[in-house]
């Protein structure tokens, strides 16, 4: 039996990512220096931003080199701790675990994981990093007004059904753009007051229009491509577009984006498009936890999870994500 | 010898404007009825956004039908009026003056042109919606903060001329785009600390980036096409893009605007890319006009125009503008 089975990227993709890209193999259980922890690995996520990591584009933040060991989101329990601010038995999240079953991460990067409200695994979804996003996007950056459209795309994913969520608590209207009729029936029992199937459409334009007849005021963009030009051309005077993610082109992120341009149908609409990122807002992390967590334990937040096991798991997950396969937030149980 | 000869739309471009697309009517001087003024024409203004409203395409503002007489910003002098509020022999500017020589305007659009300080066209130019566009274009929607790089399309144009200037006073740093060598000599004398001739680069990513070692925070984007491109790829984190004109589509504007798309871009800046319409600052006009006014007679602004003569030339001055053949601000003086 293999002892610490680790991912490590073995090529950049081209397109879409496959399972060659990386390589599992066993490393030794490392061992913490100054300032560092050796955690157990309980929970890994995978997240779209990832693919902007495996890329040699221009990103926000550094990426992996190829041979490098993958590393992302995740829950453990310290094992050992060279840092005076965490104990064995510790749980605590990083965004720096590595894809194995022991990880030595810097303690600087570890927060405690303290709620005993809701499941553990939250911290990695609807109380963390795709919670906060959504909470941010929509009110920061979309401040949408009451009785307003908030267009949502990837509706259903982890960020999505937060969105929708704190839409419809806001008093906003959130429509759903989902990849299935099963997502979008789910999207409806969250709150969403209607949505497009964008695999089933055959004219995402019109079927937009529709779903949103007064036209889309506020449009969280979680996948770029076609979705975001049917929300361009639906939007209106005044509107404001979050570009949250750019999921589309999972498959295409080495190419630059060739399409629809909306330069003049912002200019008409007095739009503003703007690039979100949440590590912007790191300040205000306590106020939106704290709301998210109360809406969870009032009921008001309903809320899935698309569990994979084991380590062997991790580059699936991933990949399936990417495609929309996923039905909800994507995680792995170690 | 004609009495009244008016410009009438006859067909929608196909593309760039062609003279063929107005034909020269003869009409009787027209009378003011209740609440109007007849004016008699003395400057007529040629402005890109007049191709927006020759287009059927969906445009923030009605546009002219095929048989319309084509309207647009003049100066002329009260000969008759209905209105309590204008007499004979006062000077007036309206953006609703016919392309003829004796036009009726509703009172209610016109706007004494009092300023005895300023050669009168300047009203439709810097001391009018040109400078007024650059003004709140600038600094209201781009806000740029000192030091900071402002990169300014159509540079040497009606409203380039000014932002530029602009951002020399206020201590940015203006870099210019413009279209040949002569109009990048004049711009810095402008001010601006250097420029890029996009007609004469091979590699306006390269050149754009050549001229702005610390990349662009405020991009005013009077242009589309290329250009923003370029603009996009050199763009700083928080940069911001204020897209102020299409003039690169003005051959295509029926078209949809294909070409690179810049989500993924606009994420990793965080940028913000905001449409503007000046409309929207007409609370703040009497502001603006008066430090634009005020920096004129301090010698802080230069102007150029760009003269035509005489009523016939006008479809001609419209199509060399929208074409970059012009240098300065384009009038027409009857």
């Amino acid at each position: 039996m293999a002892t610490n089975p680790s991912w490590i990227l073995r090529s950049y993709p081209s397109g879409m990512p496959r399972a060659e890209n990386w390589i599992l193999e066993d490393r030794p259980i490392p061992s913490a220096a100054g300032g560092a922890l050796l955690v157990k690995t309980l929970w890994l996520s995978v997240d779209p931003y990832m693919r902007g990591r495996i890329s040699p584009a221009k990103n926000y933040a550094a990426g992996f080199q190829v041979g490098d060991m993958m590393r992302g989101g995740g829950i453990g329990e310290v094992v050992t701790s060279e840092s005076a601010e965490f104990m064995p038995g510790d749980l605590v999240m990083s965004d720096y675990f590595g894809w194995q079953p022991y990880s030595v991460i810097d303690a600087t990067s570890a927060k405690l994981v303290t709620t005993t409200d809701a499941p553990m695994q939250s911290a990695l979804s609807y109380l963390g990093m795709p919670g906060l996003t959504a909470y941010f996007a929509l009110l920061k950056t979309g401040h949408p007004k009451p009785g307003e459209t908030v267009l949502i795309s990837a509706a259903s994913g982890a960020v999505g059904q937060i969105a929708g969520q704190i839409a419809r608590i806001k008093g906003f209207d959130p429509v759903a753009v989902a990849g299935s009729d099963e997502k979008l029936a789910w999207c409806k029992e969250l709150g969403y007051r209607t949505g497009v199937n964008h695999r089933a459409s055959t004219n995402l334009v019109a079927d937009v229009a529709g779903a949103c007849p007064k036209g889309v005021d506020v449009f969280i963009d979680n996948t770029a491509g076609p979705i975001h030009d049917a929300a361009m051309l639906n939007l209106n005077t005044f509107g404001r577009v979050v570009v949250v993610g750019t999921m589309a082109l999972a498959d295409r992120l080495e190419q630059p984006d060739i399409g629809l341009r909306h330069l003049r149908r912002t200019l008409i609409t007095r739009a503003r498009i703007s690039g979100f990122l949440l590590d912007d807002h790191d300040s205000e992390y306590a106020t939106a936890l704290g709301d998210l967590l109360l809406w969870y334990k009032q009921g008001l937040l309903q809320t899935r999870e698309d569990v994979a096991e084991g380590i062997e798991a991790v580059p699936h997950a991933f990949i399936r994500m990417l495609k929309g396969e996923n039905f909800g937030k994507q995680l792995v149980k170690l």
